[in-house]
């Protein structure tokens, strides 16, 4: 018996990406579409779900963002972490996370297949009037889990709009950049091409996965993606509810790395402005 | 007589960006294309030429790269500088330089309306195995001059890839971002979509010029455009030989920044790995 000289690449990674809003201030009919959608996903082969921002609890909830804020290992993450197990599916999900002092972050959860936590980031960079009433903005810049051998990232909407912060996820071997967003008109640009630019020039995979319709002041664009290394979408939502489901291929995204060597081509001794 | 309170904006300032790629390995000739392009452009009412990357004698010229490359203020400068003067437009324009001990260098050259140097920046991030054989990087990533109230800003081709080089820009206020490019098929979406977003995302205008044609193994792509700091091209060539010209507006570009708060929003202490 001889042992493999190399580990043999990970299989494509299936990603199902909820583009919906659910229903506002309803966590429990949100948990349902959840579930529904985790089946969904485990029927098309896919292995991990996405929701958009804050999906748990609606978005533009006002003051109710404390009412509703859970902690990262509260009820509703003890049940969705029921329906990874049940549906063999990780999920990664969106909502308002109670913190040990009382304040509330804007968080994304990320649960494994067998409904174990793998990893909880806190948006860093907070958008506009609503978000800084409401929210403390996270201080941990690459929050990271492996996931069937790939290696997955998290981040929240804005913060996908600053170079840095995905290049700090590549820095660190980011190989999916999961994103859920709450992106809105006038902002379309950063569905359509600012994410696919993200994903060639950092090389990796993103998925951004939005809401639609009208919350009070905002119109939210979908257009979630799912963006390659070479900058190419692999599949695109339209703005009504959709799951949206592609593939995340670890040897392409090897070969892509290989062809564009931006990273090795860095000269890190010339960016010391940016951290000033 | 009373003194005004804020100094007015200044006026727009015309563009003209010469899609070219010249006549490889002559350098007289393809200074006349300069003086023949400076006319246009006067004529147009612009105040600011772009060549594309090494216009002076090409791109794919080999070893010759050597025996034509010529000091920032040799012959060929001062030719343009009488250009410059005779016509009342700035001229950048792409070159081989020669360096004090012999070794050249891939640089952009500003010369004011009145003949005089502006500045002068080299190539930081080399692209491949020719430039790599031929070119010794240039150490300053940020050069800058002022023209008509407008900071102009320099860079050639692969550095404007790099997202950390176009933020170090805006950092240090870079209105116009000037790229004399280089830039071959398979890569359109450098010119298509990663020019636009660096725009966008860092809130400046860039001006990416390129060559056309073929040479050597070289397929040059052309597509030069000026993007607006909304992330909209203003103007954009196809593949063939042009002057495009364009306006860059110093009151936009406030407005934009305004609504578009990346700058103020950055978090620098979060992207401290992007300088190891």
């Amino acid at each position: 018996m001889s042992m493999p000289l190399t580990q043999p690449s990970p299989e494509p990674l299936g990603v199902a990406m909820l583009q919906s809003s659910g229903q506002l201030r309803e966590t429990k009919a949100n948990g349902d579409l959840i579930e529904d959608a985790a089946r969904r996903a485990a029927d098309a082969g896919a292995r991990l779900l996405i929701t958009s921002e804050m999906f748990l609890t609606g978005y533009a909830i006002g003051d109710d963002v404390h009412r509703l804020a859970e902690p990262a290992d509260g009820p509703s993450a003890r049940r969705i972490a029921g329906i990874a197990a049940a549906t063999g599916v990780a999920v990664a999900y969106g909502y308002p996370e109670l913190g040990p002092s009382g304040e509330v972050y804007n968080s994304v959860r990320l649960v494994g297949p067998g409904g174990e936590p793998l990893a909880n980031y806190r948006k860093s960079h907070l958008f506009g009037d609503f978000e800084r009433a409401h929210f403390t903005p996270g201080d941990e810049p690459v929050v990271q889990a492996e996931l069937h051998g790939t290696r997955i990232g998290l981040m929240i909407c804005y913060d996908v709009e600053f170079p840095e912060n995905v290049r700090a996820h590549a820095l660190a071997g980011t190989d999916l950049l999961v994103v859920p967003t709450a992106q809105m008109h006038p902002y379309e640009l950063v569905a359509e091409t600012v994410v696919p630019v993200r994903a060639f020039e950092s090389q990796l995979y993103v998925a951004y996965v939005n809401r639609i319709g009208t919350e009070g002041e905002f119109d939210f664009v979908g257009l979630s993606c799912l963006a390659g290394p070479d900058g190419v979408v692999r599949a695109r939502a339209g703005r009504t509810e959709e799951l949206l489901i592609a593939d995340v291929d670890p040897a392409f995204l090897h070969t892509s790395r290989t062809a564009n060597p931006y990273l090795r081509d860095r000269r890190p001794e010339l960016y010391t402005s940016l951290t000033r």
